[in-house]
């Protein structure tokens, strides 16, 4: 039996104590279950439970609502727990993706008892794994009031920066057809994987944009990141497939983004496989503006745009807008070294906490 | 227990006795064993034996030897045995690689008590599986004298025709290097596949050379028939590997054609993993083209040259010069609807004793 947690203790021992806890993708009922046990302690709070996700919400009737959101689940251990404290760093699975920002979110849970705006304090499951599983996804679909605010605040690793929205995501195989011959008498068949060059001659040669949304640039990229073709050093191949990642602007829809790709590999075989969309930063929004204002004053620095995809699309799907800010090097998650200095806990804490106050 | 071979029986029966007798390589046992007791019955041969490599020489004195060549294995039945014969039509696993050119060779063992020219009469095993277990090979390493002699004549299916030499081939991998990210932060990689979209351009406008040798017209290929890279659909390649199979005509030497290769390749790294010299028709030796002659004037045709590589560039490094002539279609090979027409066994049999006898 894991020991209660202890809401009030100081951060980095709570985040210590969440660390020491492993809560791989899928196997988190034992963290659920501890921080549902530390808030349901906690009188100002009203809790819930879906799953292994716990949502915990203030009702004092503020004009506004804050959603602060992070994943209780981490990947696979590397045998790089239980934690140790090493000259004001803190090392081990999970303290950067993303146990930091969630020792964070429950210091401040405990602490707030009467905020600035109502909060709601989200929890949840299965964000390091494929995407139907994930549990804010899941909360969105079966229980969107529970998630509902007028801004949300998702406490992924910035390393303490503000970065805005996110790029959406977009993948498609690129599927090249020949007809197959022996290698000795190659005229009587057809090349899929010299077919492959030219597709791989535009996304070489293609000048990836910068976009500017809300006042944030937006870098977009576009890869080839898998290949694969033939079926022997002596066959000639009648197939091949490239697999090309799109990671666009949120200016862009899904569908957007795909009639882009198409239009660059106009005359290829383009079959989307995967996709998502991007968020608006939202930065426009006086209540974004007023929280970037309030974080800025703690942490310096300038919001920026979050390049990857994360779960603040969520949010942006239901009207929310949302941010991403969080102690911890985004470069280190999923490392062996994962480690996140003591001093980004405290201070992404206090930032949050000079706001939310 | 299997019957005993009658080799004086019709070349048909005798096709089809050989090959409902299953012979997949590394199981060449039962036919070998059959095999040479047919031949230790014939008191004009000497027979030897090593593994499942049978070999049966006459030794009267004549100013010429020639070596006639086959392999007993086949590749693995394909619920295509026992052996139907339908409209003059043999069909079955082996009835054209190459069981209709052994039972050609077998049907003159034993009726040429009094050849022209010695005779050296080879079967072997292992020929279609990984070169180093060929058994062809093997005698060439542990019983050179048993093979030698002044011409070859390797019975594979050539549908009849004469066809001389063959291209060597020349496997290579190339191997291009990049810096794995993030697909998300593309800039701080560097695309590995990207990279093979210039090998694979080059491939694609490469122009095959049609070589002139000992006068026949040897059509080269170089291809791709390979492509490996990547390793998620969201992280930036640090590695692509393209396998390139070059065809090249036997005026060419293997490290000639890998020369030629890395031409076309600069700048890439380039690493052989196989290959084999090709061997020249060898049509301008007199032997050659009296046997040429002979065959031509039953057959028709002209000569032409080998394609895909086959054992009679055993031969051309032993310096003996060999040609490949033996009855089916060498594009119904390895296919299930393996089959070869009754006529073209009598054919082939009736050119090698024209010449022979």
């Amino acid at each position: 039996m894991d020991r209660a947690l202890d809401l009030h203790a100081d951060v980095v021992d709570l985040a210590r104590a969440l660390c020491d806890v492993p809560s791989e993708s899928g196997d988190e009922r034992a963290l659920a279950d501890l921080v549902e046990d530390a808030l349901r302690g906690l009188r100002h709070l009203r809790v819930d439970r879906d799953g292994d996700a716990v949502v915990a919400r203030t009702n004092l009737g503020r004009a506004r609502r804050v959603v602060v959101a992070g994943h209780l689940d981490t990947v696979p251990i590397a045998d790089n727990l239980p934690t140790r404290l090493e000259d004001g760093v803190l090392w081990g699975r999970g303290t950067v993706d993303m146990k930091g920002g969630v020792a964070v979110q429950l210091a401040l849970a405990a602490e707030l008892t009467s905020p600035a705006h109502d909060l709601t304090w989200v929890f949840y499951d299965h964000e390091e794994v494929a995407a139907d599983l994930n549990g804010l996804g899941r909360l969105v679909r079966t229980h969107p009031d529970w998630v509902r605010g007028d801004f949300a605040v998702l406490c992924e690793p910035t390393a303490g920066g503000l970065e805005g929205g996110c790029n959406g995501t977009l993948r498609v195989d690129v599927v090249l057809h020949g007809v197959a011959a022996h290698s000795a008498r190659a005229w009587a068949g057809k090349n899929a994987v010299h077919a492959a060059g030219e597709v791989l001659r535009r996304l070489e040669a293609y000048e990836p944009a910068t976009v500017e949304v809300d006042g944030l640039a937006y870098r977009e990229s576009l890869n080839a990141t898998l290949i694969s073709g033939g079926t022997a050093p002596n066959v000639i191949p009648d197939r091949c497939v490239v697999t090309v990642n799109y990671r666009f602007a949120p200016d862009k829809s899904l569908d957007e983004a795909e009639a882009h790709v198409r239009a660059l590999l106009d005359g290829f075989e383009v079959n989307r496989t995967d996709g998502a969309d991007g968020a608006r930063p939202g930065l426009d929004d006086p209540i974004a503006q007023e929280f970037a204002a309030a974080v800025l004053a703690v942490t310096g620095g300038a919001p920026s745009a979050k390049y990857g995809w994360t779960d603040v699309a969520r949010f942006s799907s239901l009207g929310v807008p949302a941010v991403n800010f969080g102690p911890g090097d985004p470069l280190l998650a999923h490392k062996v070294d994962e480690r996140c200095p003591v001093d980004q806990l405290r201070l992404c804490r206090d930032a949050l906490r000079a706001w939310l106050a």
